[in-house]
């Protein structure tokens, strides 16, 4: 099995102290990967937190795998200035788009399995010249992905893909489209196909409004936008339902009859999605030619430097970024 | 302690066979009801569906209470048609509609502690002339309740208020201001104090969009709209936060950081309330004269006459009903 890709994320947040408690989780359990960082910076950050992970710069992927078990391997990618936990330096940005960059580089090329993100500062990044609204787009950018890229969001207890994301909830709404609904849930179910390993993924789809509209009472984008999606995809042969009452479709057994809910909006995924299991949750991007996951959440200055994060979201990602990528070798 | 009054709902509905299999869990528990029903149909629905419930017609509350250990008492409500599950009856509505407010009567006068209401079919009670939006606005004309009421969800994880209710998404979000914010807030922490025995209610109000707007980028009513909402309410002496971005605050660290969760719209409320707990959801009416409570589910007449209906929900509302009641009469 490939190595996995892992990036610096913003070196100011808890991405350098989960790269070094992922690799304390992972080294004996046969999944591996290399971090795009700074080797000396994850060293002092070890020592630092006393976390006894002996760090070793590696010149490519193979010696990576060679040394996993007894260091964690990083290939460098070496930082202007000193970190300071909780005070993203736009000195340090031109190395967390290089680490991104050489990860995508190094999955293109067919050298590791996938990449996996740590969190980064988009405000910090955007200030520094970076075009890209978030990781997915640039992403998308350097592979060449063609058609749409989408956000799946997984644990081990639901997966679900929001079609409308990064906008406020009246905007959303407004830009809704049955096309929308149409292309996410195709990417979704060739994605489960090929990646997840479900021949016949079942696709709950959600309806936008409380009681899914109640016959017109209480909306109708249930009837001008989720149905005309729904009967395109089941003339094309894909397994779907809905439009579903979005507050009943979460329950265990709601859950138990499909593979994926395709969501309307940002919340109405997520809240059902963190409020099950808040750590395991992973970010799935879907549509792209390469395996890329992330962890479920941002890069928690707050907490940065401490010791206190929490690698759950990032070990996930790091497990199943290593699923996708077996399957996808096959 | 005084008996509850229990509602018939709509007959072709699931609600006679709840109130049949909630007295078979109560009857040797000390929480007392009667059924505003008619006992000849209950008879009837005990036989067919094999449940060993006497029914017995009494003449009022008192009487209802001596029986209650030994037989289902019922305060006569005839109706005007044998109903037929799953088909709602017009020649019904008038003894839905009494069933209602002969409930009501008995709890304004203090002879019942509080009324738990059955399910009912909108559309069939318009049809027949019914002019009210729903049971609360019906509840809040016969007891002239003055205020605003809302609807809490309880269930043993989750309380939540949501401010905007029965309206698509798109309207929800328009009709959305500050004043029903304070208001919503308001009539919870008094109804938790005075019911609940929540001496210091902690509310926390959720933001609108993801990421509770993220500073203006996603979304501005958490600025224009909630963040005065909290204000004005602070400055009352209420303990609120947020605006709390709404995919995270409903996690089990979240929750156990307040009491209540004041939610923007329907789903934003009902989806983590079902989400973490199907069955045990109560609803709940606040701001009213009276203690009332509901089963956190309609009419099903899908499942109506077929002795399969789940009464977990109906038992939660009648105990909570029955605590409330207890707490009011001290």
């Amino acid at each position: 099995m490939k190595p996995l890709a892992l990036t610096m994320g913003d070196p100011a947040g808890i991405g350098g102290e989960l790269s070094l408690k992922a690799w304390l989780a992972l080294r004996q359990t046969g999944l591996v990967f290399v971090a795009l960082d700074d080797p000396e910076r994850l060293s002092r950050l070890a020592r630092d937190m006393g976390l006894a992970v002996p760090v070793q710069l590696v010149g490519d992927v193979a010696q990576a795998a060679e040394v996993f078990r007894s260091a964690l391997p990083v290939l460098a990618v070496p930082l202007a200035a000193v970190p300071v936990p909780g005070k993203p330096n736009l000195a340090n940005a031109r190395a967390v788009v290089a680490s991104i960059e050489q990860a995508t580089k190094l999955a293109l090329a067919g050298a590791v399995g996938g990449v996996v993100t740590n969190p980064i500062n988009k405000a910090a990044l955007y200030q520094a010249g970076f075009a890209y609204p978030g990781h997915t787009e640039f992403l998308a950018e350097l592979t060449g992905a063609t058609g749409q890229q989408i956000m799946m969001l997984a644990s081990p207890m639901l997966r679900v893909v929001p079609v409308t994301v990064h906008a406020s909830l009246r905007d959303s709404i407004a830009m809704l489209t049955t096309d929308m609904i149409v292309a996410a849930s195709r990417t979704t179910a060739s994605a489960l196909r090929r990646d997840f390993g479900i021949a016949s993924p079942r696709l709950a789809i959600a309806g936008l409004n409380p009681h899914a509209g109640e016959q017109g009472a209480l909306g109708t984008e249930e009837t001008t936008l989720v149905q005309p999606a729904i009967d395109t995809l089941r003339a094309e042969g894909i397994d779907v339902s809905g439009p579903w009452p979005p507050d009943t479709m979460f329950t265990a057994a709601a859950r138990a009859r499909y593979d994926v809910a395709i969501c309307m909006y940002h919340d109405q995924a997520l809240i059902p999605l963190k409020t099950l299991d808040m750590d395991h949750g992973v970010n799935v991007t879907l549509g792209l030619p390469i395996v890329r996951t992330s962890p479920d959440h941002g890069t928690a200055f707050d907490i940065a430097g401490k010791g206190v994060a929490d690698a759950t979201s990032l070990l996930a990602a790091l497990e199943l970024a290593g699923a996708l990528a077996e399957r996808r070798a096959r």
